[in-house]
């Protein structure tokens, strides 16, 4: 007997039919004995059929009714897996994020969880029923309705699993699994039965879109086993925990990529102590997040070249900002370029091996393919390249480092 | 400047462009200096979507859950009109009644409201927000959410006007008054300016489905003045308050009628002590409400009949429920009869005028309608009437009693 708690995403939940899956997979963990916490997206479509009516009335409408709006989503389908319980003669009670309580700080549209009372579901599994809870939401201290922001299911999954100490967090989604890399683009890719936090937290934020990263922050900051799976076919999927001696002898784990970014140069600065902070400054506080960094002093010394990269969407914004700022900056020239991409190489075993780089470099090389900006970590190396040669560098690096084949255990 | 709540249904929020409307119809109040509270239902359609959704898991979801998904559909309409009030410079917040906190009983489908805590409210008031509330819902003491059941936004709108001591509680709607009785029976009816709280009680429960029962008592208890008035075009509506010298001097208000009875007899049973409360016993046992009830002794004294009605939807249960028992009540038959109609004549003036009755019964015989049950209060007379002479009968009343007219002021 395990303690579960079980994520469905909204094309999980798109229909009653769906819907009636979701009850049978849940059965199948309390036929087992398990205890079984769900959390539940909305049905696929209703975020944005709600967002267009509340941008039907204004473009940016009032954050925190915004969230008031966007709460009823998960609101209605939880109800309605606890009737599917309910049917099958399985003892269930929904709730919404303000019910349970998950107490969060008050940044509308994107508030973080602060606490979570669990009192009240560990009273429901004590007695056999499942506990349904929305996903996504939560409530500040006020009272008022909040919501986690874009695939915040995930981040209410695993800290209700962090809070009840659950056993494993499953999250299920359209996919089987985590793989090498997008399989889109590399009909190659593999499944990985296995993977590090660590390395699924590189893979999520650098664009492998099946797990949000706040969640797998969440899952390893309180070591909750987080598994991803398909809600669609039976399967192990992949299993996301700390590092340990069973785990693949993988170099490399996978190729992340993103194509949602673009460059922003800040040519002939003066090379002066603070210079980084007075570009960034007005940046950061325009709510702008920066990824990559970059700093070239010239040959002469007196001034340097900054580069960094920004979300597509905010390129226009962080463009006009540090034109407006270039003056007083002392700046050359402010350029920028949104056709480009971010590749990433991930993997633990690149902190006992050497030479990934330079077979990164090469094999990229052999291409054509002209390197932009390079980033490293302790576990992934990041380049900017252009746009058009994403797919060509993809395919290129899962070959090069044998990502097709499963390592020797 | 005044305290004023109003209500809007769910026509009056139906899309994007009502909602507007109403934002605007609340600026015009706010521009005259009056504090505002605005109670909102679900868009048309929404409840009943809703309602499908539940019913393609169950016929008879689980009523917890039921609540839950339905209290979704007025959280919509509350932020979204929230919305349309900032965008107007506005400042606006939006409730659900659990925030607000509406306390109800734990009756889920069919709550009561317990207690209303107005200190959040008159916060915003002070401080010259409006107040938008979710109609039609509450929460429990265990923090449940509930719903008041259909029609609930008025109580809501009354309840709230009574805890906030409203000058007027305005409820919106598609027509533009209480009428004499329905106009698509009688094209001839009348708007009444006013119409008393016991009048309006009569009207609300016969069949006239302008304002929801449990607002109107609701209403009469705490004397908060109700308005029905349109949400489309302006006018006075009428005006709901206690009777008062001002008041039209009228004998009859209005005429109600009913489609949705039936009419069970239990016949010959022994005619003792007891024998009422042995035949409603189960029926009230089943939740089941009776409205007319009669009962005749026949010749020799020795049985009696027992005839009522019940809403419609309830028929079926009801006599089998009374077949069930026919043979231990020691009834020798229980018949029943669905296409009946009731009919009511209602006014206060009644209490003052004699011979009501007999104009209104002779007026009916005049036409050959055939009475089948007649029953009285104070301000009423009912009768039941077989279905097809429904609307012969109502527009006989209507003009035997010159409701057409205006009374003398």
């Amino acid at each position: 007997m395990a303690l579960i708690v079980q994520k469905y995403g909204g094309s999980s939940v798109a229909n009653i039919e769906r819907i009636e899956n979701v009850a049978n997979k849940v059965m199948e963990f309390r036929k087992r004995g398990d205890q079984v916490v769900v959390v539940l997206s909305a049905m696929s479509g209703e975020t944005n059929r709600l967002i267009d009516l509340a941008k039907a009335i204004q473009q940016q409408p009032d954050p925190r009714e915004l969230d008031m709006l966007l709460a009823t989503g998960e609101q209605a389908t939880v109800a309605l897996l606890a009737m599917a319980l309910k049917k099958r003669g399985q003892d269930a009670r929904s709730y919404t994020g303000a019910q349970v309580r998950i107490l969060t700080d008050n940044a509308y549209n994107k508030a973080r969880i602060v606490n979570i009372d669990n009192g009240g579901m560990q009273g429901d599994l004590a007695v056999g029923r499942v506990v349904v809870v929305a996903g996504f939401q939560g409530v500040d201290e006020q009272g008022n309705i909040t919501t986690l922001g874009r695939g915040g299911s995930d981040t209410t999954a695993v800290a209700l699993a962090a809070a009840l100490k659950a056993d494993e967090c499953q999250i299920y989604t359209d996919v089987d699994g985590v793989y090498t890399t997008d399989p889109r683009v590399v009909p190659e890719a593999r499944r990985l039965d296995r993977i590090t936090f660590e390395e699924m937290l590189e893979l999520a934020s650098l664009g492998s879109k099946v797990l949000q990263i706040r969640a797998v922050e969440f899952a390893g900051k309180y070591n909750v086993p987080l598994r991803v799976l398909s809600s669609m076919q039976d399967g192990p999927g992949t299993l996301i925990s700390y590092e340990d001696v069973e785990m693949e002898d993988a170099l490399i784990s996978g190729i992340a990529f993103n194509r949602d970014e673009a460059q922003i140069t800040v040519q002939g600065v003066p090379d002066q102590p603070g210079i980084a902070a007075r570009i960034l400054g007005p940046i950061g506080d325009a709510n702008i997040e920066v990824d990559m960094i970059l700093q070239n002093t010239s040959t002469d010394g007196s001034t340097a070249d900054f580069t960094f990269t920004v979300q597509r969407n905010d390129y226009d914004k962080a463009l006009a900002l540090l034109e407006k700022h270039a003056g007083e900056m002392g700046a050359r020239e402010v350029k920028g370029e949104t056709r480009i991409a971010k590749l990433s190489l991930v993997g633990v075993g690149m902190r006992s091996h050497a030479g990934i780089a330079s077979t990164m470099f090469s094999a990229l090389a052999k291409e054509g393919i002209n390197i932009r900006m390079i980033s490293t970590s302790e576990i992934k190396i990041s380049v900017v390249i252009d746009e058009k040669y994403l797919e060509l560098g993809v395919r290129t690096l899962h070959s090069a480092f044998n990502l097709d084949q499963a390592p020797a255990a």
